[in-house]
């Protein structure tokens, strides 16, 4: 894409009522927009990284037998009184709104409630399960604290997969294995070096939750890691009873701030009993179905990402979401330099390379670099006078501070060599 | 995808208080669950079409000019006010929701005020314009009468373009592109011969607006058409002045009922007056952005692809928007069989062929070609005993009778001779 047609610029200054690390990059570099306190609309650069965020997570999804869905934002009453969380007494963070012609609907805080309503009309028997119906939707959640920028908004752009099982049995083996689609997508996220399965307070149905944390001072959770097992205790469950079932050792543990980026818990029967989701087994008996639950806000992922990988010049994407691959500058106004860069350009496209060329004219050489820092693209190819000059052009990682000059004819090859998928 | 690993089956019915064709068969056929009224969840197959038809409406949008975003579905008062549309008296189905620390936000109704409000930031310079963004969101509307199925919704996926020009002139020049672009995206999504370029009745700024009107009896709109030309005259403006201006003749057009699926309209400064969305031309002189309207609903164009492209079998999906390309049922229990069905079904997967393969067991013959034409997949093939007695498998189209047998050997040859892409 060309930057002269990008219809964000970059600014010097974000809101003065953002305080977070995240929201202040992420608007001054343009991915986002601050529509009041916890809401934020995605510039098309934000929704660039979003869409990789998602397909990320839609590949691991549909890998462990995801069926991908697009439930309803509107909730109504009957369906959310069978649970008993439709009372505001026991969901205190609920929106709710009113019907023209009478009545209230609720908009999603959570979704197992319309899963599981949908999943009744088609569970009758075991030949039916197990399933993994999933969703990407826009979550609602009424908080009177929404000062962590995309970390923790009112509204929220989040992947809910829920599984239903036959028993305990098959429920565990899917519970694996989503933790490992997990550990993946932190992982192709660029976050995983930094992240830990973190074990969390269960519930009535099982002994632990599992947090995903992603170490970072500017997280809400305290956790104790162990840096060598690659797990971490939250603290809510921090004592020696709990160490001792992990084989964990309290000399070990190092306390830590983290971001909790997904988690995965188990269900049981809490959501299967009000809805009556039952199915007939080989031998012709009712049994409850098992379900588990798997979230992960694709925003807080985003966030998360810009907390724990920038400087103090901006953002440092990770390849893999980077809302483009390579940011190709042309510095002055020569006209020839300028053709060399457009073709430059033209060539990356038709090798299928993600590329912001940066063709504004009338900008300087350093408030070009500064915006490039800015947004963070990992790959920085530079053209100019001085480049040609030294022998072809500069190519320069984000996360470098020098760049080296390449031959022309070399550049496709390094880029290729730096493993950019082209 | 194997259906006996799909979670939705065929229903023998739809919910009593449901009226409209669209919704009934999608409903029976597994494409859509019905929250309320007028609400309305997609499951796995009801969300690959919509997916299709959100890529051919990306892909169109893009070709002109067009930069994605997400914006949010929370909007708050301030920006609407300057509008003036935050009043419940100028708006009349706003959905409001109370902040637990007080104040009231909007759900978003329509999406002008909130392009404008972030493009204000960003246009300063005649160098600024134009530009072209878009979003493909969930909209709400407090509708007391949802009885249309998904043509009419209070809750439903949007399409919405808004164009920011320097002048009428260079309007008018995207306006006839983005014509072209809605042409193309009906023409693709198969709804292009029964759908006419209809001249509405415009407002401040412009003589007319334009609708894409789709010919059907279940259409809420009466229109004029002229089949030669391919245009139409909507009731509303239906009278000699504008027939003479078009250069149309009463006696060579017919009344018809439409549904309108697009529409887009000139918005002159009606909304960069009060959002002050302003720049400064190569003479430093101030002016205001010339803006229009282009908006498309995906669930109303989804529903109204199944309106007119159906029959008392199903539903027939158009190549482009159906949820897979080929339907492959295999008959019977003998093993052979099962393992030729499993090995044509993998070939096909490994030539990119969007296949959902009938693997059911103890499914009866008749069963399983009922829900293959409720369903509506273009291209069926068949597998069974018969078929291999008869020379191999049988392949037959959704819109036609009777199948063809071909050889094995044939097949793909064949499957790439009706131009499914593989």
């Amino acid at each position: 894409m060309r930057q002269s047609h990008l219809f964000t610029k970059t600014k010097k200054e974000s809101p003065s009522d953002e305080v977070s690390l995240n929201a202040e990059l992420l608007i001054k570099a343009g991915f986002i927009n601050k529509e009041m306190a916890g809401v934020y609309s995605y510039l098309p650069l934000g929704l660039r990284v979003i869409k990789k965020i998602e397909n990320i997570i839609r590949e691991e999804m549909n890998a462990i037998g995801g069926q991908e869905m697009k439930t309803s934002i509107f909730q109504n009453k009957e369906t959310w009184e069978k649970s008993g969380r439709w009372s505001d007494d026991v969901v205190d963070n609920w929106f709710k709104t009113k019907l023209k012609n009478g009545g209230e609907v609720g908009l999603s805080f959570t979704n197992e409630e319309a899963h599981a309503n949908i999943l009744k009309q088609y569970i009758n028997s075991y030949k039916d399960l197990p399933v993994y119906p999933y969703d990407f939707k826009d979550i609602f959640r009424n908080e009177t604290r929404s000062k962590s920028g995309i970390l923790r908004g009112r509204e929220f752009y989040w992947k809910a997969l829920y599984s239903f099982s036959k028993d305990e049995e098959e429920h565990n083996v899917f519970y694996e294995k989503a933790k490992l689609a997990y550990k993946n997508i932190f992982q192709r996220a660029g976050i995983g070096h930094l992240t830990y399965l973190t074990f969390a307070s269960g519930g009535t149905f099982s002994k632990f939750s599992h947090e995903f944390q992603t170490l970072t001072g500017a997280g809400e959770d305290t956790i104790y890691i162990d840096e060598n097992k690659g797990i971490a205790i939250n603290q809510e469950v921090y004592n020696d009873e709990v160490m001792e079932s992990l084989e964990l050792k309290k000399e070990e543990l190092v306390e830590k701030r983290g971001i909790e980026v997904g988690n995965i818990f188990s269900l049981g029967t809490k959501f299967s009993e009000p809805f009556d989701l039952k199915y007939k087994n080989q031998n012709g008996e009712e049994k409850l179905v098992i379900m588990g639950s798997y979230g992960i806000g694709l925003g807080r992922l985003m966030g998360t990402i810009v907390e724990v990988l920038s400087d103090d010049k901006g953002i440092i994407w990770p390849e893999t979401v980077s809302p483009f691959k390579v940011h190709l500058l042309v510095l002055g106004n020569d006209e020839k330099i300028l053709e060399e860069a457009n073709n430059l350009y033209e060539n990356l496209l038709l090798k299928d390379v993600e590329v912001l060329f940066d063709d504004r004219v009338d900008v300087s050489a350093g408030e070009k670099f500064a915006d490039s820092d800015l947004i963070g693209i990992p790959y920085r190819i530079v053209i100019s006078k001085r480049s040609l000059a030294d022998g072809g052009y500069e190519i320069k990682k984000r996360i470098e501070d020098k760049g080296v000059i390449v031959k022309g004819e070399d550049l496709l090859d390094i880029i290729v060599s730096w493993g950019i998928k082209i």
